[in-house]
């Protein structure tokens, strides 16, 4: 409920065409529970170009493909992460636009490509095997309206890769940062950029990784202090965080 | 090496001074390792208005006196974190105006107060034990020039004082969320706005909180999208980020 | 040894029928051991109006048939669990009125429909993924005579549909509350009721989730103090207790 | 705002008292965000005969004291838990009818002792050192309006002190059980009674039980489908939500 | 209720003194639950001789003295652990001829040394920072009527002391193995004998030993099949299984 | 034995002072360092009647097949656990009499049947999914040369059973407690009897269980003080360790 | 930038084609985050012996055989490891004279054999299921042109195979360890020689080992001062670090 | 060597086919079993020049003074760590020469300060809080001969100090780096170098650093092959095997 819509209800009550006892009625039936909530939500979507994500795994490919055109019917954008080929293939048999991308398992519909970030957005990762956790978050972060920057295999083996595109990373207005195994990249490039640096862990490694979590507690323990952390292999929460952070 | 040890050595090689095989040689031993990381740091505290931070644990009172002396020699402001009231009195006997906050141990000398942040950076707290790392968020974020507002004590037992913060909380440009025990206030803060929520896990609680893993845990999984976590008790971390995003 | 038995040897005792020294022979071998547990064991199957469960992770479909074959002679339900699909097709081939719920692996035979439960019962689940757990904990509420009301598919991000079913809710005499990742929902609903909670954490989820461990420490350390939990992914478990719960 | 209020203020409206830019403004900085639920927080206080709690850890006597009184003025009853020896002396110097626990650091005022409890609610702990977290329960229990039975030390080493009282616990209508060490009481009660079980893991013990996690996951684990858990050492979680049921 | 008290009751309902209905009632509310635990405890107490063990740690100096006043009432040997110096001293002033060991924090009354074991009991430990741990399990095989070897500081540093009492070891018909750190003493002495070894992991260490975690793990993990362990730091429980294993 | 000992010696044994197998007498005894393992593992073999037994995982059929060929040339008997179907198939081919046990994956040639045990040995599990680690328990101790009892599916559903068992139970000289999920059968049977119990926690059970861990941790901290602990699903050790102090 | 350039830039400085400001410019912004570290990771290759590692696990079969073509034309040999079967088969039909091993999944092409390492290097190994790590050790040490001695199947069910093959173990210059389950073979090995010796835990076990958790915490709490550790199941790194410090 | 050999050997002994320095030479050699233990034990001690380390902790001041005097009777050095003010004051009244370092509790003798490293040893720390750890890594290889280069202070905060003294780490034979939080400081120096590097983790840090665990983690999984792990805080171990590589 608006305040057009509040406002025409007070008159109602003015005018008599709504008795005081109605009147309390609806605002016990609709407005705090239902309205408020669904109204920001609704705007939240339109002013962040950027409906509801479909998390694909665990869903059927009839699901996903249910769900996709529903929110294809309200939005010109739609993306889908964790999506198996065969989901995939479905939803391209309805919705021939829909790009999938097998790296990541990422589904993408993009029909309105306005830019909506305000400078470059870095993405960053470590070693190829982390590929499809920095594939996600860039696929979020173009969707979402960014133009991306991509850097990789710039590990500790490799780190003179990261000096060398230093200049493009120096001038990205945020940085994510993809890594497994120790996670010290983020630390890394956190150390060399004075802007926001948004870490995503990965479960890339073996042994004592422990399906990331070494990386993620190096991560959350960075020196850096322009580091902050999101899940493990949550590229997508990575590329969100750093969307929103280069729309301001 | 800095900018004129690099002329003199330029110059040195125009005039012959040194051979071009000498200057290489001088290169290659010295230049990379030292001058541009000590210039880039400089750099960055300039541009960031927030030198070298303190961490006090683990320091001695003369430790800490002395590094805060020199440090103020180069900048007007100083933060130091997580220090005992002895360290405290120390520092205040021979720096007057600085001010010590004996909740989260911070100690601050603010003399620039120029405004950096374009906009408010909201902290907010669940509990009054969540209040220490609260305060460390608050007081770093003011000293690198925002305006902050603050909302403290809004837990699940009172989600209606959030609602009631909701005006102020709606206009942040960016947030940071300090909870304990199950840590799921950032994903309510999270769901009501569509800015950047930096979370602070605090180790408050007892039990299964594990002083404070149960916090992490939940933040890191949070359904809000737009989450991003940094180290338990780390309410300087958070400030810190934040901080940096309201600049952009 | 019911009280008849005892009456029995008591009156042996009196009219000489039996010795003293036999009498405590008899009671030094049977009474205590065997009697009072198995006797308790019968009544609470009678009163609570549900014999053992089987638990069918494990157990061979031959043994699950055999054992539900045994379990309806003297019950007219009877409930299976984790029941992969052969084993299903195993028992539905010998009992016809046998059923099989794919998406959590129950199987039912629900012969006697008598209401046990004296108000309605509520299962409420946070997404999608988290349906296998919450119809686990549907069938078993339903199979104990209980009332069960659904809402389905209300975490963060579509909040506004917790609200929207609030009127449902809140007639609930008990609540079960499924959720994986962060396990916040408990929490929430905790907060809005004043009824007892019962939370199940759900594997679902990725990285820090640790296969459910985040949920469930989230949902130990709930600020709802209403809220009490039960082992990850137990549906059944939740569907027990809060049955209990609604029968007192 | 509570129906009358609403009322009142619609009145307003339709009587030109209040202009509707007036009462849209008056809604939009009151209604929904603080009415619901300053109601239903409000509503459920008066229900559940219980306000708010304190929780007197990481709080200043001075707040415990501010903070208790604040509570009296709108409530008959009061109850902080995990209170230092300090804090409740000041409490009791101004407020004399307050009781202090030493051991487990509670603090109550009790002055609306109208039954509540349907039946008779049962606490029982395993050994002497479980006593505070079984204390707390009780308190707790009791300040609800439960007529509360206690039953100690009955862990494996005193089992038939468990049987020689059983004819109490099976008279109750709920049951918490506060164990440590191993955790294994709830099962063994859960095992004797047909009524629900509010298992309290304790962080009584040593080495391998890690601070009360070898009771929680036991508890967890629980072969009795009638346990359900809470936070380590939360007597106070355990004695509420029992109390909840009990007035069902 | 023993064979006396049953044979009493079985009596009077042979000679009329009860009736039926009341010698079933006398049965109803004793027996079972009472009666053969406390018969069964009993007798073990007499069989073992060792009565219940006092576990000292949370109980006052003055909870500590009741009880061990109660136990010598009806057996002549007492022990209790991890008492501190102040309980000590209470018990020894009621109790002249206790012994304190304050290594251990053991307090024990030795007044009947009957020999129970059939052969020597081995307590070895692997450095001096085991010695507490060790003592506990000593102290207590020695009340339970052992003849305690005993071998010290032969941790991998010093294997070449194992080896030289290895007549001694290779005598014992039991050994308990007491070791910190990595815990690997109980593999090797394991190893070198065919008779059972009771490994008690130690909470001596630092760092990765995370307060006998380590031990405990490589001990569970033992290639010697001879070998099973019991909690960290739980002397007594090792000494404990030892001696009746000893006298088997 | 240093340097001038065997100097010594060995002059004995050019003067003749000491003869060549007196000699090697010394040698045998003393030095203990020396060539003993070998022979003292030979003399192990031979005194326990059980040599070096196979553990199946991560061995191909062809070297599972190979060691038990070699191993039956030196002893009559055999064991190999967690052996895969296709091995034992090859097995079987070349050793006719090898019995295979698809629950455990035990494969045994059993030809020395000569009883060692000095009583009889209870193998006990909770429920019908905890038989394969009973089942390798089983095999172990009868190989070794014990009469073997049986009790199973006896956990806190059935706990009746065990009662109703309680007879045989009684008599053995050693139990073997196999139990997942919470692992409190051993606590219970440990207070029951007065003789050593071994606990096998098992993998059996979901979520919080954590494959195992919660069985272990709950066993390890057992208030029966006669439980000692092998590692989870170590159906072997646990038969081992039991077999050994059967024979003392 | 190599020496090539930077040589063009300083005698473009002389000559005057450029300024001294041009200079500094092109050097802020070029040289030192490229040049140095590519050169110095060019000299390390050389001086190793050993280019870049390629970690099979996560890479597609053309990915391994395009970078492993692009390695040998820059570097006579070539490891991967993780290697799956499908991708040795494609590089090997691209590279003839690549060795695959498919125990531990390496992949080598070894064509400059030159001794580098000074000593021999020992490879040892606890069980036949830590050969696969263990081969991975010896194939990489190999490679690095080190002599290999191996000594395997020597954990404490067979330690005397490990004495007897000391003559060879006392004369290695290093020793890399490789071991599962309880991990104590590093410290025994590290007990009886002075030279470093570097543990690899492995994932061998089950239960209680949780894939090598207890072998790693076992060797990191290591009695024996000469043993350091590498990451769960890293064969290459334990015979990589070797290796340099055999070259030492 | 097998009984008949060792026939062999002593009627050779007797016969003179061999002499008694032969045969001792013989048994010196082969017998791997043998008396070596304590014999190699004291040629190790020689060859090091290092006895046997007291580990302070959990030591009285008597008992670290006792071994102190003992171990200097047949040695000139003698080092003991984490040894408290209080022991340390005891033993420098007893020998006058000892130092004590009261940052990180060591206390050294060292008289024989014969170098025996063969180049420099460099120690590297983080943080000044990792200083204590550092220290002790410098007191051991210190006192085992070793020419100690330190640099401090080189985190991420301040990497350009690593690379101003980069000339002086580069000609390190071995280094060790001590560092705590996320453990990031080994990998970088390991990519910058050739030489092995001894990562020693320090339980420096807050929250997620869990005491050390973060940083163990992250040096475990290192990307620079060249890095091996000690304990959490073991500066000691790490000074230790350290020097033994500078020795080869």
């Amino acid at each position: 409920m608006d305040r057009d819509q509040l406002k025409t209800l007070l008159e109602d009550v003015r005018s008599g065409a709504s008795t005081i006892d109605d009147a309390i009625e609806r605002f016990r039936h609709l407005p705090f529970e239902r309205l408020p909530y669904a109204t920001l939500d609704h705007h939240r979507a339109i002013r962040v170009g950027m409906p509801e994500v479909i998390f694909g795994k665990g869903k059927t490919p009839e699901q996903i493909a249910g769900i996709a055109e529903r929110l294809l019917e309200r939005s010109p954008n739609m993306l889908a992460t964790r999506v198996a080929r065969e989901a995939a293939d479905l939803v391209q048999s309805k919705i021939p636009d829909a790009e999938f991308f097998p790296l990541s398992g990422a589904l993408r519909v993009w029909r309105d490509r306005t830019p909506q970030g305000k400078g470059t957005l870095a993405v960053i990762s470590a070693g190829t095997t982390d590929l499809p956790v920095a594939e996600e978050a860039v696929i979020t972060a173009e969707i979402m309206g960014n133009e991306v920057v991509q850097v990789h295999d710039v590990g500790v083996a490799g780190i003179h890769r990261l000096f060398g595109s230093f200049d493009i990373i120096k001038q990205a207005r945020v940085i994510v940062v993809c890594a497994g195994m120790e996670g010290a990249l983020p630390s890394a490039v956190g150390g060399l950029v004075s802007c926001p640096v948004i870490a995503v862990p990965t479960s890339v490694g073996y042994g004592a990784s422990f399906h990331g979590l070494a990386a993620l507690l190096g991560m959350l323990n960075s020196c850096a202090s322009n580091v902050s952390v999101v899940n493990i292999d949550n590229g997508f929460g990575g590329g969100y965080v750093a969307s929103l952070i280069n729309r301001l």
